[in-house]
């Protein structure tokens, strides 16, 4: 048998090289593997799992707001994506071209889709006719193809998984706060499901969505400091309606375009919640979204009762909804829990002989590393008990060290500094996009959401008057 | 207000022209719409809530079998296609194929997934090592893309949406079993949540998976006497293994090739159960995948307490599990039973003053018509109970049509004769392939599985001696 600390030893410093802990550990857990063309990723069944959790719980939600799941077709003519000027422009140089199928070259060459207002845009335009049809509101879940230069698995791949929410409305007015309820759905999903806090807010110009009147993102803090945006939502005004014709008649009889909205996450919140909450040992899993969410561990299985005791444990937790796991393998016990730390499982239940004697278990957080005597009689109530506090202080302790690492800085040095010492740097800027570009030159920061409170005074390249407070910093 | 019969009148006589009553009810129930590249469509929310049933249903299945999900990616490397020969001769005339990519020629072409047993096998040589590894089972709900001359909606699409699984074991015997075990899965999936009945068998070489060693089929009779191939299961013996590198270390040390196996479906499902249950009034859908099982109609709706009723109702229906939907729309009664007739839904409750006031409901079959009173007292129960006879009568009626349509015969004359005449027809087949082409020529009906009992003489087309027994029919 290997030595119980192996797993630890397999997996590079967090601290000390934190890009090769990521690999490492994505790699390790069998979360995903690299796929054989450059820059595209398997996402394995303990990946998979998860992105299934994180499924479950928009489908929900979108569902609450009034989405209905639709799936559009992965190719798109050419043609229509040059129908919106700056969507183009954004796009063209990263999207794949089909030129031939079955045996023939095309007509018209096909991109796979980057993302779908295009072609969801065109449908819309066939099937909207009258007021009375508004608002449409539907959701896709689909893959979806950017060829990347710089890829890593979950954060940046050729190809990713996604939702996609899009909506028409009659007016600006109930599109532009739908892009804002959405926002709000998905900060509560970071919060709830991946106990991640985020920095929401507007983005600027220059970070928009190609094609957008407004860009609205959510911005976690990795483990790093760097800020990863974590999900979108783009007001676009009638920039669609009018390239696709989505076009309806008022109740006073006139015919006008819809304003539309569209809103999406991918496989990246996978790679954002092992950012926010992994540490030295590996995965630091949130309950929600955990594919195992309690491990049992047998102590000298082999004596009388034991493993009998575990698997009766187990299909306790298991009909209260606890998505739990045996591991009756004939690995040690010090085996196990290494391992199963690595993997990130958030409570692990250890029960032998003694436990059984005294009618209780030993269960051991994986995000503080404590350990409880819980009594086996009702160990439902107290294991659910443990999965929310588990949840709570992953997210209290996240939002303790992003609060603690928000700094302000009123010129390009301390903003520099600030972003070197793996923070998020408060600042005023003119609103000029050369201002917005030095920063980036300087400090390799880049302006991240406009930030809620516009207290700024100065524009911290230019000096000039501040328009807008930003949050900068160098970003995923 | 439109005439209460417009419904009907929209789509084609069933009897008369069953092509355009399947176009016409897929695209006026808003199952799905044409896409804006040839051969592709649009999955609308009404269709895809079916695929979504149908997708949990299978979940549960393959979950209990021991697979888990996995996503692998969409675009192939060229040469991966033709490391199995079979495989890439039958699937590269239909390949859709990527050359240019983020603004530049790709040095290999890549092909979009036209199933993933290439690039699955390559992974899998790269995972498994040790019969500790083994059994592997995984399965990826994807998007496939197969370029076809000829397209209609769900039944043949250049892309559509499925299921693979993909399996390896250690042992020849354990595939084999693999392979008829799923196969099974979907014939008790098809029994069980589509109320249809099929005919499973193996297929002959000719109409074999590219690269099989055996295909397994299950084939539908449609309402035209057609058959509709709704699910394969694929025993592939070493020759992915072998193209693969798909080996693993014994317990005696040696290193062996896996044995692999693969099955699938596909949307062409939601196809199978419009044409095995659709009559003149439109769709007939199954409980189990509909995506409204009760619709609820009031009466006299302005009568005070009927919408109230009606929504308490709802909720009781919600509560218990129902999906349930209330039509409090400004249509008028007999307008929204038409439309939820034609739209399939399998139970209608009509609930008005007089209903209250003596406590019951009127429940309508869309199966039979039938009108039933309930008391609204436990209409839980009640409803329940008659989902489940509308799952079974559903069964029943299209299993005694398929059984009676087999018919036997003996030569090419009465076999052109049977399949006019909308039958499934048994006869005596040499084995040899100018004798299977001779049938599809004369009688433009293939071979579908190899019927169960193999008890015919001669061969229908030589008149030799008879090998096996096979099921020929017209298909889609």
């Amino acid at each position: 048998m290997a030595k119980d600390n192996q797993f630890v030893s397999q997996i590079a410093d967090i601290e000390e090289d934190f890009p090769q802990w990521y690999s490492d550990v994505v790699l390790k857990t069998k979360l995903v593997d690299y796929g054989p063309v450059k820059g595209t990723m398997v996402i394995r069944p303990y990946g998979y799992a998860i992105w299934e959790n994180i499924q479950k719980q928009f489908d929900l939600r979108f569902k609450e707001s009034g989405y209905e799941n639709a799936y559009f077709p992965l190719l798109i003519p050419m043609s229509f994506m040059t129908k919106e000027a700056e969507h183009v422009e954004g796009f063209a140089p990263e999207v794949a071209v089909v030129t031939h199928a079955g045996g023939e070259k095309l007509a018209e060459p096909l991109c796979i889709r980057p993302t779908s207002e295009t072609i969801i845009g065109t449908m819309y335009g066939k099937w909207i006719e009258s007021w009375r049809d508004l608002p449409v509101r539907m959701n896709q879940w689909a893959n979806i193809m950017r060829w990347e230069k710089t890829t890593r698995p979950f954060l940046r791949t050729s190809e990713f998984l996604w939702q996609e929410g899009h909506a028409v409305f009659a007016t600006a007015e109930e599109a532009e706060e739908e892009t804002q309820k959405m926002l709000s759905v998905y900060e509560e999903f970071a919060k709830t499901c991946l106990s991640m806090p985020v920095l929401t807010g507007r983005k600027t110009e220059k970070e928009k969505f190609a094609g957008a009147v407004a860009t609205y993102g959510m911005e976690a803090m990795m483990h790093d400091g760097k800020s990863l945006q974590s999900g979108t939502s783009h007001y676009l005004g009638q920039n669609f309606s009018k390239a696709f014709d989505i076009k309806f008649t008022d109740k006073d009889g006139t015919q006008k375009y819809g304003y539309t909205m569209s809103f999406g996450v991918s496989t990246r919140l996978i790679g954002a919640l092992i950012m926010t909450h992994g540490d030295k040992r590996g995965l630091v899993l949130p309950p929600v979204v955990a594919p195992v969410q309690v491990v049992i561990v047998p102590i000298a299985a082999k004596k009388e009762g034991v493993l009998q005791a575990c698997a009766a444990l187990k299909e306790r937790l298991a009909k209260a909804g606890v998505r739990v796991l045996l591991d009756d393998s004939e690995n040690s016990p010090g085996w196990k829990f290494n391992e199963w730390e690595m993997k990130g499982v958030p409570l692990r239940i250890e029960l032998g002989p003694r436990d059984l004697e005294a009618g209780k278990m030993l269960v051991c957080r994986r995000d503080t590393l404590e350990k409880t005597e819980l009594a086996l009689e009702g160990a439902e109530a107290g294991i659910a008990e443990l999965l929310s506090a588990v949840s709570e202080t992953m997210y209290e302790r996240a939002l303790e060290r992003m609060n603690g690492r928000i700094v302000d800085a009123e010129t390009l040095d301390a903003l520099l500094d600030g972003v070197n010492k793996g923070n998020f740097v408060r600042a005023g800027w003119c609103g000029c996009r050369a201002c917005e570009d030095k920063v980036k030159e300087f400090a390799q920061a880049t302006s991240r959401v406009f930030a809620k409170e516009n207290n700024a005074k100065n524009c911290v390249a230019c000096g000039k008057k501040s328009e807008h407070t930003v949050i900068f910093a160098r970003a995923y």
